[in-house]
């Protein structure tokens, strides 16, 4: 049987997973690929550690250059992560003529815009699955199955340590730094945990889907992004007795000239289906102008799941070497010369509901005078309610607007906080009502 | 700019959707290929009504014929449907070398045994993405996305028109009659509903997803099939009461020996992600041991959702052609040689929970009689509930049973029946709990 001979760099939790799901199913990947999958070496900084699976001999070292120097490796795995050697070792990868298999959204996200042409330019695959929702098969949904529509939204919950988060504030009413400590301690959650929880990796993972949607050139640079770390358990409890869930949503849209592209908490209806997303579990949904809405759902991290996806990519290359093929499908979806600098709408600009939390003092006059302000901008309320609770000496001001523009709501709630009868900072989250199925 | 030559068989609903695809998206299909797909010809019994969309002078025709015989075209759709005319045209256009994408699931399921090793010979491929799910990918996510995974398990609501109806019923409270005239209305249901709410509709396309799933030979003989006609308003009423919604499913899994295989209304937990899948949609559950359980969602039937598929497919096949490589992924995702006789367990072998209705005489010592027969056949009961409300003289007694094995509760069920306090027939209904996520 042939062989595809494939190199791995980095053995954390996703490498031992890739090289374990290489040993147990082995033989069912023959079974389909009709060649086998061999991993002949695979690099770590420390290889005498017990990664608690079994590797031929030779196959572990701590030298990743003899992996990029192997000319009988067609494919390499990075799974190092980081912007630094990860970027070096796929660079030399590529020039090497290797195609590459990462997981890497850090990487793509900010230096896509250089991998992906020179990748081109060597004609070898620069493949990502792993990277967006992890076994979630986005990449090539997107990229293959809805290669006949015009994509027009797609909203997504990328991270799963930000909906374990959130899903247990949901259930327990534990404030977010219990719910973060719990997630730290299930290990779903790192020891600094910032790049999840302030929404960055999400970010990541939205300039990733948004270029591919699109064929717009990726970009960081403006895309709104808030995290979940002010959204206490009052404000959840108060979203579920409205009809709501609170997520962290990657929302993107585009109508041919310009897109929205952001990353904030949201309030989603009940009836939607993102909305039974709980726990770790990741899930998008996407638009297009032929398939209506769809959505894909499953583990978005963890070990197994990833390594399923890494493998996936690495098999559908497997099968264009096997069938003496060049490479079929444009990284980005779009064929060279098809890619668009695609503006990003300032968050400004943007039109949503909010839900607006105010301590307020206990005093006649008040609503009118906040009701008045939000009114001044064209802000016109749905719902209103105040609670005799007590929270810090002032009383909770929940209110729910109509849609309204977001420079509007930004004015009005600088000169709300600004009045004497309003302690502490407002929360504000928006209101996401998607088109629903 | 390179041209990828389309035939087209039928143009009926589907058929007029890909003519309509190819026109308001050529050039995003073209960004993306690298190619222009181009409707060189299509045939249809009637081409002289409005199809609503523009042909180029000489693409239609109603000689299927020249459609074979046209050198030029490199990949045939077929949505003529059934399995008479469409097979002979896919088995001469398979003998002309021509690649063919099909909706065509009755087809598949009855004949795709002799159609995949035919088009294997010749070496052109067999595409069926829109045949199971309308635009859901789970075809290419079964073959490519899982190309890792051992599947041991999937869950799907695979007929929009049931889960219509179900739907309608469940809101409304209208009896199936009413809403499957609704479905009709709406032209969810054709003329003649068998097919549909029979349930052989989604068993074609469990039989399609199982041989794909776990490398079993398709067969139609041996997958137990009960449909929902025979579900009321009163079973929906006390089922959501109950926690649960009333799905029809198709049930399969594989424990590496033999598989399940089913079609019937089953209770599932509203928790369950597939119990939120609401009128017309579908979706589909996949276990898989690297990627747990993962979820597709979004709209199984319709013009433009399938129309997506095709072409999707149609995309898959063109960029083969022009990477120059042959067919690079096996049909039924399993290598020539690789493919088993898995024998699928008879429904009596099954294992599951049960809701049982009884119409009862409202006398002393019924519910005593009848626990006792359940108990002599190892059947626990989870709880049991008798209203006071009349159902044709009798009461109706609703029962949930712990999990315990169909050919007990069958003769459990034949035993009650023939009790004189009994009138009419017991509605029994599984109860699926998946393993949830």
């Amino acid at each position: 049987m042939k062989k595809i001979r494939l190199g791995l760099f980095g053995l954390g939790n996703i490498g031992t997973g890739v090289a374990r799901l290489l040993n147990t199913n082995k033989e069912i990947i023959s079974a389909r690929l009709g060649a086998e999958l061999e991993l002949k070496r695979a690099s770590d900084l420390d290889i005498t550690r017990d990664f608690g699976v079994k590797f031929a001999p030779g196959v572990l070292t701590t030298d990743s250059d003899s992996i990029v120097n192997d000319p009988e490796i067609d494919i390499v795995i990075e799974l190092i992560g980081g912007t630094g050697v990860a970027k070096a070792l796929i660079e030399k990868s590529i020039a090497a003529g290797k195609h590459v298999v990462t997981a890497n959204k850090a990487l793509l996200a900010k230096h896509g815009k250089e991998l992906f042409p020179t990748a081109l330019q060597k004609g070898v695959c620069l493949s990502f699955e792993a990277s967006v929702g992890g076994c979630i098969p986005i990449v090539k949904t997107i990229r293959e199955s809805l290669v006949a529509n015009r994509i027009s939204a797609f909203t997504g919950i990328l991270n799963g340590t930000c909906n374990y988060i959130l899903t247990r504030i949901t259930e327990e009413g534990i404030p977010f730094d219990e719910a973060l400590a719990g997630a730290q301690a299930e290990g779903y959650a790192e020891a600094d945990p910032a790049l999840d929880v302030e929404g960055h990796d999400t970010a990541h993972k939205l300039a990733i889907l948004s270029s591919l949607a699109y064929g717009m050139e990726m970009s960081l640079d403006d895309i709104y992004v808030e995290g979940i770390s002010g959204i206490s358990p009052v404000d959840i409890e108060f979203a579920q007795n409205a009809g709501y869930t609170i997520k962290l949503l990657a929302i993107s849209k585009y109508d041919g000239q310009s897109a929205e592209a952001r990353v904030h908490p949201a309030m989603i209806p009940k009836a939607n289906m993102l909305s039974n997303v709980s726990g770790s579990l990741n899930a998008v949904s996407v638009t297009g102008d032929a398939v209506g809405e769809m959505m894909l759902y499953g583990y978005g991290a963890g070990m197994m799941p990833t390594a399923s996806a890494v493998l996936a990519d690495a098999v559908d290359i497997a099968r264009d070497i096997l069938a003496g093929g060049a490479t079929r499908i444009p990284g980005l979806s779009f064929m060279d010369g098809h890619m668009n600098n695609i503006p990003i709408r300032p968050i400004d600009e943007i039109t949503t509901g909010y839900y607006l939390r105010l301590a307020v003092m206990d005093r006649p006059g008040v609503l009118s005078k906040i009701s008045g302000i939000l009114g001044d901008r064209n802000i016109s309320l749905k719902s209103v309610v105040q609670t005799e609770r007590k929270l810090n000496g002032a009383v909770p001001l929940f209110m729910l607007t109509h849609p309204a523009r977001e420079s509007m709501m930004k004015k009005a709630i600088e000169q709300i906080s600004a009045l004497d009868m309003i302690s502490g900072r407002p929360v504000l989250i928006r209101i996401e009502e998607p088109e629903s199925l």
